[in-house]
């Protein structure tokens, strides 16, 4: 396949060099940023472009990996293409495309990306939609490619799957963070709580998380609970968000 | 060494099996139920007893692994003993014990601990303190021999760490269980989650999580959490908490 890259973060680098990896044929990396198209454009053999309207009319796929409020400007420069239009935004709906291209569809991969740490796309779940039956099989066909588990999903169930993801992973590494803001205002290194964080996230692999639920919320310990918010009375934030948190979890577990 | 078990939960469970797999003789394991207390015995080839008045005099250490409101009534019971008497809480002062018992410490796993998951004990924080040097000696050198990550702790530390688990272990476990409740809310499985959930944890096994934190507050995308907030609009408890954390967010990456 020829497929055109639109874009030059992290979700596009992955995939380029995933698809790369499986012998496609990338032939053109576009970034309003020139040195941001041609630092990915080298790692996978591909001409760097600054300017869609030198975009190669002919590919096979053309994949927008493009902030969401972009996606629309990109797509309406390949009006005329005859290939297959996707973007790999997990909230964007693919009516966006569609009034611009003549074959769209999405192919949202459910990971979280990040530059220097490599990730292996067989892993990753890929919810691919499309405008009509024979574009899905194209997508389906290249998503089997690079994933295990593919997904067909509509565009609101893609859309809850993102909300469902921003607590599940951006919520939560932001919970990191709260922690070793209380471990590092008491001298205490993060890598102490590492092994904690590694093992909630292991238990959850074979069971659901409302049945291995611990901490003093759920046994309504509330003189820990106590404890614990005088001590972040000077961090009007932390103690905020610990007895919202304690709250929902005590609601939870009756 | 004989060890006395006092407790029989997760904490004491693990704990007694970790001990006995390198070579420490459980002499009894104490609960107030008998049942509890004969299966966790037979497991480490030890004696079961529900009454304090029969604890074994003459052991080296005795381990309270039971709920905090109960370690100070057993602590109570053990005022002849000659050995270390230690608890295992992370919020429990260790006066509580050296108000009735002559050598006292704690030995505190930094884990989170399921009844039918193994863990590792080598790579669980043990943070231990005691109440003269001889004591925290002897404390050091049990440690040593389970786990390779040992940490001298006093006990105001110790609560610090204990408040950093809650954000990091038990709150990050409830934020899964709500992104349950988004995605079964429309008939998508939690399994489609695992993946994300997995490499969320992974990014910070060799960074700072706020080096990784990636959404849509950290990129003040107004338009996507306020779809989001919409979508959450009839599960209230749910709007507040991604309210909350979407500020925190926005605040912490201005």
């Amino acid at each position: 396949m020829k497929v055109v890259l639109l874009g030059s973060g992290n979700v596009a680098t992955h995939l380029a060099l995933a698809l790369k990896a499986k012998g496609e044929d990338i032939v053109q990396v576009y970034s309003p940023n020139l040195i941001n198209a041609g630092n990915l454009a080298e790692k996978v053999e591909s001409a760097a472009i600054n300017d869609l309207s030198k975009i190669d009319q002919h590919a096979d796929l053309y994949l927008i990996s493009v902030k969401d409020d972009a996606i629309e400007q990109v797509a309406a420069s390949l009006k005329q293409v005859k290939g297959l239009v996707v973007h790999t935004s997990g909230t964007t709906d693919v009516k966006l495309l569609s009034a611009h291209v003549a074959h769209s569809g999405v192919f949202y991969p459910l990971q979280t990306f990040s530059k220097n740490k490599d990730v292996d796309f067989k892993n990753i779940p890929l919810c691919i939609e499309a405008s009509d039956e024979k574009q899905l099989g194209i997508l389906k066909q290249l998503a089997n490619k690079l994933s295990e588990k593919v997904y067909e999903i509509d565009g609101d169930k893609r859309k809850v799957l993102h909300l469902a993801a921003v607590f599940a992973c951006n919520f939560t590494n932001h919970l990191y963070t709260l922690a070793n803001q209380v471990l590092s205002g008491h001298n205490l290194e993060f890598d102490i709580i590492r092994p904690l964080i590694a093992e909630t996230a292991d238990k959850i692999k074979a069971d659901l998380p409302e049945n291995v639920q611990t901490g003093p919320a759920i046994r309504h310990d509330e003189s820990t609970i106590k404890a614990h918010l005088d001590r972040l009375k000077d961090m009007p934030e932390l103690h905020n968000i610990y007895e919202t948190l304690s709250n929902s979890i005590k609601l939870t577990y009756k």
